[in-house]
């Protein structure tokens, strides 16, 4: 098993092979990757080894195979599949900024309290009641959970998330979720990166 | 100056207390803010103590005293004003995600590229030419900049950005941004939390 920050890395990795062959880029360096993803070259040169992809000395990476030897790493044969749960601001948000992004992480469902959103399509995604969270996530063999909601009921949903079979969660909501062993569970806090910019932004001011 | 980690405490406990509050509640435990915070409750104690707040044996800590010390060692007086360059989908959902939501963290303008957008009003704010990002960042007192352009405009954003006067960033794009010393910079990497959850949840299913 990979450490967290390795996982990070590689995705982080992934994006940057990615903006080289739009470009119409063949290989890289080690130390060009490295440069873009804040890491040493040397981080850079142990990832991929430890991937099973060497650099050549005189052209660097080939970014055809860097890129495949990542998603073997880091992706799935089969799609991840995803439900989001709130479409409030923030779930819109979410399902604006993944509807098509990557074939490989697809939110199939959205659930929501609001009976006006009941099986609209919000950015190629269907909103069902929050009743059916239970149904859906059997039927559609969803394994990932989106937590979009409110701090005060964000633990709720995911006991409901998790006793409908959920193994993942993403977490918006800014509270710490207490669920069984087994779990993972990622905070994601866009008001504390917000607070904490602006926090070191007025220091450095003074 | 505060370590990072408490500054990000800091602004999880203010919600958890804000919670508190919605609820009607006057007083809490150190042990029930450490639960909702994930933390222990001797790592609350200690970071209340630190912001000049003492619990009370028989009823725990006064909320509204917590709230006005947080408030006093995590926010400014007076508002932090930032400035969002790409007003594409993740930038639209920012916007929307920020609207009203905090008195002190107010995004004053946007800016694209897209001659579409200009002087149009997305979720309260206005859009501006990416042209115009100088004379705005002046004129508005703008500290700080979200970047949510794709990875490759992400650096020249950064240098337009830091000319114009910025002192923090915010940036969504996957690429680590070479900036001068004394600009905060502070990295929210969606789709690298997405991966990871999909990454995890897999390895448990397994």
């Amino acid at each position: 098993m990979l450490p967290e920050k390795t996982i990070e890395r590689l995705s982080l990795y992934r994006r940057i092979v990615e903006n080289y062959q739009i470009k119409g880029e063949k290989s890289a360096y080690s130390h060009e990757i490295a440069k873009s993803a804040g890491v040493t070259s040397s981080q850079v040169r142990r990832d991929f080894m430890f991937i099973g992809t060497n650099g050549r000395a005189n052209s660097g990476y080939d970014l055809d195979e860097l890129a495949v030897n990542i998603e073997k790493h880091l992706l799935s044969d089969t799609p991840d599949k995803f439900c989001l749960v709130g479409v409030g601001n923030l779930g819109t948000a979410i399902l604006a900024f993944f509807h098509g992004r990557r074939a490989n992480l697809i939110i199939k469902t959205a659930f929501d309290k609001d009976p006006e959103l009941e099986n609209k399509i919000v950015h190629g995604c269907r909103c069902y009641s929050i009743d059916e969270v239970e149904r859906a996530i059997k039927e559609e063999n969803i394994s990932i959970g989106i937590i979009a909601v409110p701090a005060a009921e964000a633990q709720g949903v995911a006991e409901v998330l998790v006793s409908a079979g959920i193994r993942g969660i993403i977490n918006f909501a800014p509270v710490h979720l207490n669920v069984t062993d087994g779990i993972f569970v990622e905070n994601v806090d866009l008001t504390m990166h917000f607070e904490k910019v602006a926090h070191f932004t007025r220091l450095v001011e003074k």
